[in-house]
């Protein structure tokens, strides 16, 4: 990675919608989860995408003010319940008048971080629902239960054509090995395979969800940790991960009974 | 429950050990997931069972104080990583010397609650280990996996005979059916059924996990929301659970498609 890498990297632009990484962690990372987050500014209304634990508050805090003033966050979305997704919902609650969404399965769980105000929290039912944004995009939460939490969402801007899918094709890098993009999927897999085996629960929902996620036919697909897939890579990522035996699959394995 | 059922009661008692259930939540409860935390003393010594989120931690620094000086707690422990198990980490590690424990896949991720010194974290690989008390009794952590979390253990405790198993055998309460005990297993069912059918990854893992479980023979179950099994019920909710159709069983009813 190099400086610009480091501050944060602009997927799609057009007259009013821009899609953000806002950039890696870099040095902070030691025995620590390394985190990507992400922001949607849509007509000048900002939304986060999994904006991470306490932990890491300040650092996307001031990412994000290079890009959009922060009380202009109105939504803010978490993937899962992980402590890295949404440990720090009771700072941004703070900072923002933002309303919060996460699946119907957790919203009883997020006061435990702190002191929440709940009817902020919007849940997300099994199915998925849809927010439209104020130009006319629309914000689709795609489901990914047991991929790997029991209750889990992605977003599929469909605007950008970018799927922000949370844990799903994250890669655990080295040090020396961290790319932005993934441009060869054969050569990023083994830094996703031991992942994705672990804690996917089932082929069953892996396959599913690929078919999903297929037909909206991503132009890119932005994890929260590891790099983002783009091209050719996409698909190829798909179809890997639709014939992965995983989780309860390799259940004997993973208790050794 | 009772005023006595709120303050917290002992479970099992000999002349150097004793495991005490710390109180229900009460009043606290509107909204918010209710949780219980166990108190284990062994010579003087106590260990935590997932004491809980950032929102209770004053509470169960009290509940612990009645039985214990918070410095002699040598041991925390954590079923998973969710925010009502966990989030209240840093805290715990602020007012304790403990060693924390948790499955290896959360190691990592458990920093993002805030700042946490991770020499104090010690991973438990996937098939379980133990660790032995000052007077000889043994903590068997006992595998868990995709029920709900893909990292997830209970502990079995050789002396008491109680299996504290985290979120396996929750129950939700409405404000006025709530019990401590379970000593009617098809009465409390409707309020367990819910949450395992959904949460649960698969019946392949509910099945294994309540074979290694019957072979410890629990005199109790201890989770950590919900009500105690105690005779006849233990038996009676791993038959139950051990035929349960769930997660990525019903994955096409899950997802809608």
């Amino acid at each position: 990675m190099n400086e610009e890498d480091i501050t944060g990297k602009v997927l799609y632009q057009d007259d009013n919608h821009t899609f953000i990484w806002l950039g890696g962690e870099g040095k902070y990372r030691k025995g620590v989860i390394q985190t990507m987050q992400y922001l949607i500014i849509d007509n000048g209304r900002g939304t986060l995408l999994d904006p991470g634990g306490v932990h890491l508050f300040s650092r996307v805090v001031a990412a994000v003010s290079r890009y959009i003033s922060i009380d202009k966050i109105d939504t803010i979305f978490f993937s899962h319940q992980d402590p890295d997704v949404s440990s720090g919902i009771a700072l941004w609650l703070g900072v923002t008048k933002a309303k919060v969404y996460v699946s119907a399965l957790w919203t009883r769980f997020l006061p435990h971080f702190g002191i929440v105000d709940t009817s902020r929290v919007l849940p997300i039912e099994d199915k998925g629902s849809s927010l439209s944004l104020p130009s006319g995009a629309v914000l689709k939460f795609v489901p990914a239960h047991f991929m790997h939490s029991c209750g889990q969402f992605g977003v599929f801007d469909t605007r950008s054509k970018i799927l922000f899918t949370g844990d799903i094709g994250a890669a655990v890098f080295d040090d020396d090995n961290e790319t932005v993009f993934v441009d060869d999927f054969e050569k990023h897999r083994p830094l996703v395979e031991p992942f994705h085996t672990r804690y996917i629960a089932s082929n069953i929902v892996a396959k599913k969800w690929c078919s999903i996620v297929s037909a909206l036919n991503p132009a890119m697909i932005a994890p929260q940790h590891g790099a983002i897939y783009r091209g050719e890579s996409v698909r190829q990522f798909l179809s890997w991960l639709s014939n992965l035996r995983c989780g309860v699959d390799i259940a004997d394995k993973i208790f050794g009974v």
